[in-house]
């Protein structure tokens, strides 16, 4: 069971199949927050349960109120080695806009993306689906080789992750003795660079809130009532402009409460990384650091909280011009958290905020929309050591610790629930366009992720 | 030719056939701003060059480079008789949201609103086919009695009064000789109420902008670049909020000039008209004055400028959440004009202010939606005095000399083009819906409107 090179050489001979079965759950649409594809999620589903039983994990479909789990368990080769979970999500962002795409983001194909790089392109194929599936090649590999696994493996799938997670928690909860293990693996992560694999030992947080403002019973005439009639375009401009200060900090009572100022040499260190990385603003076509004045870009994106506005709709949106003014407007807001920063505090601030910005005879209705702390893992783990020397391993360059700016809800919920700590690792890239059109997984990371999770599990079980 | 009264019978006697033509032009989906419904906008135009025909103009559709104007000529009874220009639109508003219609928007119905209260529903019904029906069916009463017509009578029915009228002047340049007439008749306005009469004497004018800020050249993960990349909603919110102050004033350099203050014993007696009004609010479910503070309700709607949000757009706007950071948002502006403020000149520092609070790395376009500077017309016409005594005639309570607080574009066109004053009389109530969904036209204002008409022209013909 220690012979990690012929697993390694069956993962590459795999290689092709292993990518016929990514583009099998490419294929299927599970768009969580729509409620059109919800068949499409429970497809994805039933597509991973079938994948897992053809590797030998005892695994099923589990009902929720939302989309179903995927729940697997695979004895491993011992009763006494080590005990993962594995988490990745099988559903995946909205695909508007779709005029955007340059191929079907449902067909997913390999396309050359520059001399030698290949790449798979298709909605979800780098978030998360490409990602889960470099964990259950690795196991296929060494069940090709060895027949079974070198450590325990319980599979986590859920299928809302892009949706808040709404049953998440009560699953965690209603199942806690099945799915605790020592320790979660989670693949939803990034590389630093493409030669430089990544340990992300921090996460921000985040509150979603949507607000809707009525004015009127009906929309209106701006030419009968412009002048005497509220406009809720121009009250949820108000609300949004006046969340955020001239030096871009945000003006919402509490909002910083919790948080500590990163140590000097941390931040110094962050400068330094970033200086030898590609532009990352640059490549987005931007140039200037918005946000939080006089603070770096790591900073800004790894240890500083945000209010963003994620949408925002009202009045006539079609080509040409109406003259209405409207009967409502809504906005859809989120905040990134970190440190010790509350959800529930800061979505009770931002609400009273809201409310006391609506005219006496204007209403507001609120759609709460997820939350979860920041994150912060503890450096000196031995299954941090574990990977980190695993990934330096396979890749050019070795593995950097860092943080990432998305949130993660499901490490606070192991934390808290099972009381178990989370290794992120993933393969993701900057230019990867996880949640815009023209989504990518470079062809890289798919297959030396597939050998990075087959030197991981070969290690915790040494 | 003076038999006024046998005119009026004969147009009670034709009501049945007459609201018949009107459901024919309303099932017609004459929606302008869109381009998915060009052909239904000349099917409009052809359907009343057949009307026209059949009353004995000579009438034809005339090419524009947008939707198709309708010009019609009767040469009347005698040839010094007065000659009268008649303006109305058959193009209408979209639809949306359509989910908010009671009925179908194109199949228009007869139905009861309360004991003894008919109306007719349907898109355009009130703004403009069935104000513009009221004078064809007086035509036709008219014809059917006497064979002829009192007046001299040109018509033009244009097809983009909806979307800003961009062949209008081009048209009126090129056909002064034809369309000059002694003066023009339009009948796009409203009552006083259901049982006063009104005639326009002022409008406010309009200048339309559309305004694209783009960020990132791509949309983005709001956790992977929130705190390091622009977001362009908070960038448009900023601007919109900064459009008017506390006071709500409009910020614009230069915004109020030209502008004079109202006498104050007109503030004085429309503060008194108002008083004898239904809530004209509280009919939309709002009880507060918007806009200017300190200012009443007609002097807001009828005599100060506006500078409104027609519509908003950016960023995930679909059910649930998406956190993204969009590359666009969007937004419709539209100003109302009084007195003597010139629409290029606030365009221009609109467009100015915009500019200004764009950040260097991001850009915004602009796409002008019409302009037209607001027109007041004179009290001691003799032309206004007759049909005002023949309003007088037709309606319980004498007429009233109003103000409008939309604009009709085509007034100010008539004016610099063919050196013609209009008289505005319409049957609209203000409980209408034009713009809205479930737009309806009361039977009474049909009815009476023709009524109405016939009285007018024989008046002018005295």
């Amino acid at each position: 069971m220690t012979d990690l090179s012929s697993v390694l050489d069956r993962a590459d001979r795999n290689l092709p199949e292993s990518l016929e079965r990514l583009f099998g759950l490419v294929r299927i649409k599970s768009i969580s927050t729509d409620p059109a594809f919800k068949p499409d999620c429970r497809k994805a589903a039933e597509w991973l349960v079938a994948e897992l039983k053809d590797l030998g994990f005892e695994a099923s479909v589990r009902d929720t109120t939302g989309h179903p789990m995927v729940v697997g368990h695979h004895p491993g080769a011992s009763a006494d080695a080590p005990h993962v979970l594995f988490y990745g999500h099988y559903d995946v962002q909205p695909i508007d806009p779709i005029e955007l795409w340059e191929d079907d983001p449902f067909d997913p194909k390999v396309k050359e993306l520059g001399p030698g790089r290949k790449v798979v392109t298709g909605r979800g194929v780098a978030d998360d689906k490409g990602q889960l599936m470099t964990f259950v090649e690795a196991c296929r590999a060494y069940k090709d080789v060895h027949g079974s696994l070198p450590v325990r493996v319980t599979i986590l799938f859920e299928g809302e992750e892009e949706s808040g997670s709404p049953s998440l928690k009560p699953f965690l909860d209603a199942n806690a003795a099945e799915l605790k293990a020592d320790y979660a693996l989670v693949c939803d992560t990034g590389m630093w660079d493409a030669d430089t694999p990544a340990i992300t030992a921090s996460l921000r947080g985040l509150v979603g809130e949507e607000i809707i403002v009525t004015a009127a019973n009906r929309d209106l005439h701006s030419g009968m009532y412009g002048g005497a009639a509220a406009n809720p375009i121009q009250i949820l401009s108000k609300i949004l402009a006046g969340l955020h200060d001239d030096t871009g900090r945000v003006t919402l009572e509490g909002f910083y409460d919790g948080i500590e100022e990163t140590p000097s040499n941390i931040k110094a260190a962050w400068e330094s990384l970033v200086a030898g990385r590609d532009d990352f603003l640059g490549e987005v076509g931007l140039s200037e650091l918005a946000g939080e004045r006089g603070r770096s870009l790591l900073e800004l994106i790894w240890a500083r909280p945000t209010c963003e506005f994620n949408g925002i709709s009202g009045g006539y949106e079609g080509q040409g011009f109406k003259t209405v003014i409207a009967s409502k407007a809504s906005a859809k807001v989120s905040c990134r958290l970190v440190g010790g920063q509350d959800p529930e505090k800061i979505r009770e601030s931002f609400r009273a905020y809201v409310r006391s910005k609506i005219p006496a005879d204007c209403s507001v209705e609120f759609l709460k929309h997820g939350g979860s702390p920041a994150i912060q893992l503890g450096y000196d783990s031995p299954v941090l050591t574990k990977a980190k020397t695993a990934l330096s391993e396979e890749w050019p360059k070795p593995a950097l610790l860092v943080g990432v700016g998305g949130s993660i809800p499901i490490v606070g919920d192991f934390q808290k629930t099972l009381g178990m700590e989370s290794l992120l690792v993933g393969f993701g890239l900057s230019d990867d366009r996880i949640h815009s059109p023209n989504e990518k997984y470079d062809l890289r990371s798919f297959h030396k992720g597939i050998r990075s999770w087959a030197r991981i599990i070969a290690a915790l079980a040494a």
